[in-house]
Order: C-alpha cells, then structure tokens, then sequence
C-alpha cells in the first residue's frame, strides 16, 4: 500500500542505547533514511560531507533559516546545527522515513514544524541512573567531570520522557530493537499513513457493477 | 510496566477473516479478554451464557440499558444485543485488554463511550469482492439470496473503513495475524498506556540524591 514517509525521531539521555537502538533500526529497514543534520562547525578528522554533517559556512547556514529551510535549529557551544528541511520532505513524497537522531529541544522543533503531523516520537530510557553511568564510564573516553556533565544533562533529558508518543525502557538491547522495530512496523499500518487505501477501497467498491 | 487496559474494535465485514484473526490474536495473547455481548434472543442448541451470550429478558436488558450497565446496545431482526460495562471496565482496571468483534455501528457506539479513549480500532478488508463472495460461498453454509444479502451488508461495512485507527487488508491470514499482534504491542509500548512509568521515572531522578 502506498504512504507518505514519516518522520521518527528518537531522543535518550546519552548511554542509553540510542545510537546502537537507531543502527539496528536502519539495519533491518535499509529503505530508513537517516537525517543528517547541517553545522557551521569545522570538519574533524575523518568526517565526510553528507555523511556525518553537511559543513556549511555560518553566513549560508542563517540564509538557510531565514528562509524557512531548516526544520529546527539551536546554537551549540558558539556553533550552529540544523535539519535541512529538503531531504526528509522529498524523502516523504517518496513514502521513505526519516530517522532522528535527536535531544528534547530538536524534538520539540521537528514536532512544532509544519511536518509535526507525520512525526512519531520514541523516548529510550535507562533501567537506572547508575547503569547509565556504568555504561558511560565502560566508555572510557571521558574524564570523571565530563561525566558528570553529561549525567547532569541526562537528568534534563529524561525529565522530558513525557512528551513523546512511545517509551521504552532499554533493559536488553535486543528487546528493545523489537519494540522499536514493532513501533515502526504499525505506525506503518495506520490508516491515515496508507495513502493507496482510498483508491484501493473504491475499486473494492466498484466490482459491485460487475 | 503497570499499564490500564485497552478496548480493541475489530470490525470487518462477514468473511474477510476477522473471526479466525480474533482467535489468533486470543491464543497468542491469552490474557486478552473476549467482550460476550448480552442479548434477549433465546439460546440455540449449544450456546453457553457467558460464552456465547449473555441471555436476558427483555425487561432485564432495558433496565441495564436505563442504568448506563450498556457500554453499547442495537436492536436487530426484534432483539436487542448489547456490551455490558462492568466486565470491560473491570478488565480495565487489572490492566487486561478486551476485545470487540463488533460491526461499525457497535465500533461507532464504543468510541462514542465514556471508555472511549482507551479505544483503538482495526478494520480489515478484503482483497476483493470476489475473493469475498468466494469466501461466503465455500463456506456453503447459506442460499444465493442470504450470500446477496451479506454482500450488500459487506459494501455497507466497507464504506466505514475510514472511520478506524488502523486497515489491514487480509490477503494473507498469517501475514494479517501478525500485523494484529504488532499493532497490539506497540499500541501498549504507548507513553500513555504505560501507567507505571510516571513513577519509574521519579525513582529514576530520586537516585540523584545518592
């Protein structure tokens, strides 16, 4: 049946799962698109335009904005970051989803866009504030400050759990890449999203003259 | 997760498989409830009250109607048949999921309900008309003129399919049965179905303090 795409956004504290969660999800849908934001942010070593950001000079980045062409963006220690808003509407005249990868605010703008009628929204908790700092000092690419910065931030994202549609609780990774699988799997089945339905059911209707 | 339970409105018309994908859903979930409808029609040989119905008088039935006791209630061919509240409200509260197997007008009714928005509805079609005159036919249970009648009523049932959450177009029974089961489960990964995560998420923060 055809429909129009829809636009996931998944949000966590950060060591929850999110990132292993949304690659698992492109894995089983390679159709998923995942949506890559722009940032006046310099290149480090190894990123790729396209690939990890579209690099954009900051006097381009705010035309982009004034120009209604960015679906959200915040400025992030002196730095912008944006979602282009082209990509995840020519990706939904295609009936391909866009997967994002995004925090509280970013999710609060995408669903405040003229877009916020497609968007289905999926918050991942921790089964404890202590696991989540256990996975973050198992890491071991952070100092005992920064990880208590980013538990601080944490706490910020996970107070904001009750604006999202779906919830899931990441005790097991493999359970919950089902759940979220799940999610996708009958978003995709309601019947505003299957477009082809109306046409569908007219010629069911019609036999009638045969 | 603690959770309160849901009112499922399956709604089809008559052979496009919804009674065999009603008991698949019941023998995966056995915890689902089935909502026996109460109805002044006497028993036929070897129906079961509180299995097949709930048989009452007339006068029995009008009182629970009067007294709000209907959650939805329609009179067909002289008799009445109706859903009592108490055993759905009660499933409810144990956080227990029933279902309905009730045309649109019951589904209508239901939504319609002081329950309703605990409700979420599922409409299957078929692949076609004639898939589903076939279907009537091989059962070889009813005269061309009772067929006629039930493709009439199937068109009139059809029309509705607008009117529900989700559309399953049943070409194939296992495919169908399992995009029940999904919706089911991702229905119940719902934010708001989840009543015990309020309080998870306080536990969650109050760890802070250690």
């Amino acid at each position: 049946m055809d429909r129009s795409g829809l636009l996931i956004i998944l949000s966590s504290p950060s060591g929850a799962g999110k990132s292993t969660l949304a690659r698992r999800l492109m894995e089983w849908d390679p159709t998923l698109r995942f949506s890559v934001s722009a940032t006046t942010r310099k290149p480090r070593p190894g990123e790729v335009e396209g690939d990890h950001y579209y690099f954009r000079e900051p006097g381009e980045f705010r035309a982009m904005v004034a120009a209604g062409n960015m679906l959200e963006h915040a400025e992030v220690f002196g730095n912008l970051y944006g979602t282009p808003r082209e990509p995840v509407e020519e990706a939904m005249r295609a009936g391909r989803d866009t997967l994002f990868d995004v925090d509280w605010q970013g999710g609060q703008q995408i669903r405040a866009s003229a877009l916020g009628n497609h968007v289905i929204s999926i918050f991942v908790l921790p089964p404890s504030l202590a696991e989540l700092e256990r996975r973050l000092i198992s890491r071991g690419q952070d100092a005992p400050e920064v990880i208590a910065g980013r538990m601080q931030k944490s706490r910020d994202e996970i107070s904001h759990w009750a604006e999202y549609d779906y919830v899931i609780v990441n005790e097991d990774i493999d359970q919950s890449a089902e759940a979220l699988k799940t999610i996708l799997t009958a978003e995709r089945l309601r019947r505003a999203r299957q477009t082809g339905l109306g046409p569908f059911v007219r010629g069911l209707m019609e036999e009638e003259g045969r």
